[in-house]
């Protein structure tokens, strides 16, 4: 999810050439993944598609130096998905770069903004 | 168009509610509309649909304790838009967010990313 502080959504997405490579969604799915030891679960958990979670996977693995989810196919006891450790590094630095963001919006960014915000929209014209 | 920094894409939202007051477009919208002189002119020269440059200029119009673009409607040699007091003030402070974002990016919270980044995708699997 992209994180929001009081009326500021934040998106931070970082490109590999045109590819994006890692931001809000891919960085829940990491976290998901971590989580679930699988991909799919990982995919439905978030209410994603599985083909999605599939492209997202394939996509960030083609985009840093090493992949960041690793699979063992078969069906042994060791089936599933992990984080490599590239992939808990991409994810630490990403998260460290949006608190570090939010933190900025949060240090007075928004206090010229939010005096001038409506509590609700007017209907529309 | 959102900003960049290297391989990061930051996109700052401004939410009234539900609905987006300020982004990217519309503060790209603003800037147009203070340049041109008129609403259509500007989203011709974004080359957005007259439709959606008037939604966006509604919803912005809506969201704010003042109105943010204000029109003279008629052919005299006054008519066509401009932007109000309370539209250059909002514009202002949100470049001036969008600058502090990224001047935090810039000052050190991609170190962590960068070297991680292939120069390109590898193609997909």
């Amino acid at each position: 999810m992209v994180p929001r502080l009081g009326p500021l959504k934040l998106k931070a997405q970082i490109f590999c050439g045109d590819e994006p490579a890692m931001g809000p969604g891919k960085a829940d799915l990491l976290e998901a993944i971590d989580r679930e030891g699988s991909i799919s679960a990982a995919g439905r958990a978030l209410g994603m598609s599985y083909r999605r979670t599939w492209l997202l996977v394939d996509s960030m693995n083609r985009c840093w130096v090493d992949k960041l989810v690793d699979t063992t196919p078969g069906g042994g006891s060791d089936k599933g998905a992990r984080i490599t450790p590239c992939g808990k590094q991409v994810l630490a630095a990403y998260r460290a770069l949006e608190s570090r963001l939010l933190e900025t919006a949060d240090a007075g960014s928004l206090d010229a903004l939010s005096p001038l915000l409506r509590e609700k929209p007017l209907p529309p014209s």
